[in-house]
């Protein structure tokens, strides 16, 4: 007991997980753990691969980061002991994952081989190798497999993901009858051409595809399977003149306050607000350059936006009633991502090619912190790990 | 190095916090520490007063319990050592607290004397004492003041509260302009008879109070103040016989799923739907008894619902897109609470008068577990730390 005690004075040693979080540093393959109460870095963990367009999610009782890493690393971080707790390399080209509701499996969505892998999330074990659509247009011997994209979690331990190569959405449920324990896929075809990224509502209830073959959105009522895919917003970029894209939309980063959605809009320089119970168009909001992010504050009464080259150095934020841009602000080249803490008294965002992250306070738009960071890219906070689809 | 690495074997030493939660054991004074990964007691931390209708809060780091009991007990209870932190003796007898957003202050509700004291969340140092308004019926020498019930945190740093006795909600904000810091009160007079318990929505936009004296609610938006309290469901009440209310229900269980509200009508046997974004009622669901508490499953899909003496022996649940009675069952005596976890893979409810915990599957309704607890009431998981309201 002496060396217990002795520990209980060892601040490491008791680290709570609430407040945590995990900075993706590309250049390095590292991430640092963060804390945002003292708003400062706490540890830096690396070898972790290829982190360009890396995500993360946490383990439900906050302890473990698994970070999904572009090469296929799929890495799970200790955030108690700020070391790696175990690493495989899953694929060849991965491109995000999701954690099941009840925190036993892990998901990851592949490019080579194209398709989704299925991990306990304790051991890292294969569970499930769910194979894409082959591609008939194959030249080569060995078969391809279609591109797995927008892979999410879903209540019920689904997971869902589109396929961006054979325009299909898969739903993938655990069934464990009479101790026969398998994964069932459900299957949804023509759902448009090239679905590219999705995003699952904050209920859990609604996931939609964006299509970058053509205008408009494949929408799926997971509560009701039965009614299939149905297109929205077929039209909204019809007979406009879409700009080249330099940066797709991250649809994970769709703003949904209150009953709208605030998207970012492929190839256009605005905001399309959509109301969620209709499914309808309601707005458009004018704004400084392609959106990449669109995130709102958790109070919902913010959005705040990022672009794509060549206007990333610039942020905007949007009010939610009015579609007013009330403050607009260059924190410096190159803002990759924005994050709210859980109850939205901070937001953080990772300026690349300064080599920083700096912290806002939202009430004010005063900037509270900076501290340095080897171009950072995603912020993900520990309360992820509540939140179903994050 | 050697101790650290010795106390690093150390499980509890290596304690995360997202799955913890603290279970509220009215007879003994008592808390369990619980875990909802292994559905499991952790500790018992004892000496906190009179926990009959105690509440809790989370730090924003989710370490540390503040428990609120009716003697006016503060108790700041370490989750990472199972032990007493600090502990306050701040009034007679006090009804629940609060937690500002930016986790600095917590807000206690007090009976006797009338008004809310608001602490260091990291000290219990005392940082300001407001008083509520005076009773002109007094006839005592000693001045006595409105009870205060509806303690809320509100996005800003602001709580807000109701006066039971001079019908009133209160609005304090922290202001600190030129390092001039003190807590601004704006009061909201006439706001209807007898506020007697009170919640924010989700977003924390809608401050809504329940009326005792009539029938009704008021309603605060917390975006314009300007436009003052205004009254909803002003007629649910009428010309309806109203029963002996045995137990008023909690606002605090109010379930808003999606944009509908699913709310205990007092003195009736039904849950009222009430639209939030017009505020108008929209359908009456039948149960059981009268309800206390109505809890949303987090995806929205259903509302589970507890029932006052003499029928608190039962649970009914709503399918909240048909308003049907989708399944009905007898826990035991004396059902007095139920939480889900925060991505609604399980519901915890507490038997009081089986001195029992269960734990539940809502996909199938079947129980996975039951773990002994003296006299259970409250039961509050530490993912209420990211919450505004909670």
């Amino acid at each position: 007991m002496i060396s217990l005690s002795a520990c209980q004075l060892q601040n490491h040693q008791l680290r709570p997980t609430g407040d945590l979080g995990v900075i993706i540093e590309r250049a390095t393959g590292s991430v640092q753990v963060v804390n945002t109460t003292q708003q400062e870095p706490l540890a830096k963990v690396d070898k972790l691969g290829d982190l360009s367009h890396a995500s993360v999610v946490f383990s439900r009782d906050q302890r473990y980061a698994y970070v999904f890493a572009r090469d296929g690393g799929l890495t799970k971080v200790d955030l108690l002991q700020d070391k790696i707790d175990h690493r495989i390399i899953q694929s060849g080209n991965s491109i995000g994952g999701a954690i099941s509701q009840n925190g036993k499996w892990i998901a990851v969505s592949n490019y080579t081989p194209g398709g989704i892998k299925i991990f306990s999330s304790d051991t890292l074990e294969l569970a499930a190798d769910i194979t894409a659509t082959p591609l008939n247009t194959s030249t080569e011997k060995k078969a391809i497999y279609s591109k797995v994209v927008g892979l999410v979690d879903a209540p019920g331990n689904r997971f869902v993901f589109s396929l961006f190569d054979t325009n299909e959405i898969w739903v993938a449920d655990y069934i464990n009858q009479d101790n026969n324990k398998k994964w069932e896929i459900q299957k949804f075809t023509n759902i448009g051409k090239q679905p590219y990224d999705a995003l699952i509502t904050p209920s859990g209830r609604y996931y939609i595809a964006g299509l970058f073959g053509e205008s408009g959105f494949a929408l799926l009522d997971l509560w009701h399977l039965e009614k299939g895919v149905q297109r929205i917003l077929p039209n909204y970029n019809n007979n406009k003149q879409t700009l080249p894209v330099y940066k797709m939309p991250h649809l994970e980063g769709w703003a949904v306050a209150g009953r709208y959605a605030f998207v970012p809009a492929v190839g256009q320089h605005s905001i399309l607000v959509i109301d969620t119970d209709s499914w309808q168009q309601v707005a458009t909001i004018p704004v400084h350059g392609q959106p990449v992010f669109a995130v709102a504050r958790p109070d919902g009464r913010q959005v705040w936006v990022n672009f794509a080259y060549p206007n990333n150095d610039t942020i905007q934020v949007i009010n939610t009633e009015n579609y007013h841009i009330i403050h607009q602000f260059k924190p410096g080249p190159a803002v990759l991502h924005m994050s709210f803490t859980p109850k939205g008294e901070q937001l953080w965002l990772s300026v690349r090619d300064n080599n920083e992250v700096q912290v806002y306070d939202p009430a004010t738009f005063k900037k509270s912190t900076t501290f340095p960071a080897n171009s950072p890219s995603g912020i993900f906070f520990t309360s992820r790990a509540h939140q179903i689809g994050l």
